[in-house]
């Protein structure tokens, strides 16, 4: 945090996601999809008794996204039909910052790796932090946008 | 990510957290607190829409981590009578990246802030990502460790 009126914060890789579906594939398919999260050596201490947990939160870094480049205000899915949307009100990959946020299944733990269905992550991807999925997480009255639930309804 | 052995990831701030509870009663007031969430005035128009959603999730850098410095195990909220634990498989504060993660319940949006109920950051913590809550984030069937259950069961 050098400057305070822009100031930059500095992450590192934990882990690594790998799987063998082409990039444009993996939203569409991410229900069927098992992905590695592979954790880097020197943070694999920090599984310990991860796989206690059903479900987890993973972040990652969007390294494809074009950050900063993009508008703050986009039709969501490219549909000119669908409200101009500013990209806080939306999961697209043009945040500011782009960190990807997925709730993943952990289907099993093996050695330094989690195998996990759900996550929406390009092979290759970097994590940046894994997290248990806690019953505070966990809406079940959520209200969302017309054109959200009219998507799924 | 110059280094691919040791890639680092930048980001920026682009909100901060502003409410008048001393640091230390955040964790335990966290449902009670209106904290405001207030857009640096560059990255406003990405709130437009954001109103129609009933929760948010809040990614947020706890600054006041010693990021890197502590162990990668540790008793959960420092009671040795709780398993040793990795920080992957706990909530607290001390993961590689000290990225905060809070679902909160959006109560008003007031021009270039929003005001939520359930963020356990600090004053003047900055937020580096904003994400509406989507039903797929909600899971009500979640398995946890059993000294996790106990405390919440």
């Amino acid at each position: 945090m050098q400057n305070p009126d822009k100031p930059t914060i500095t992450l590192q890789a934990v882990a690594t996601v790998h799987h063998d579906v082409p990039d444009d594939e993996v939203s569409s398919r991410r229900r069927d999809i098992i992905a590695e999260v592979r954790v880097l050596p020197r943070f694999a201490d920090g599984l310990l008794g991860i796989e206690a947990y059903s479900h987890l939160i993973i972040l990652f870094w969007m390294h494809g996204a074009a950050a900063g480049t993009e508008p703050l205000q986009l039709h969501p899915r490219g549909n000119p039909a669908l409200p101009l949307t500013g990209v806080f009100a939306s999961r697209g990959r043009s945040h500011p910052n782009p960190v990807g946020l997925a709730v993943v299944d952990l289907v099993e733990r093996r050695g330094n790796s989690l195998l996990v269905r759900r996550l929406d992550a390009w092979s290759g991807t970097p994590v940046i932090d894994i997290k248990p999925y806690d019953y505070y997480d966990s809406y079940d009255q959520v209200r969302l946008p017309a054109w959200l639930q009219a998507r799924q309804g």
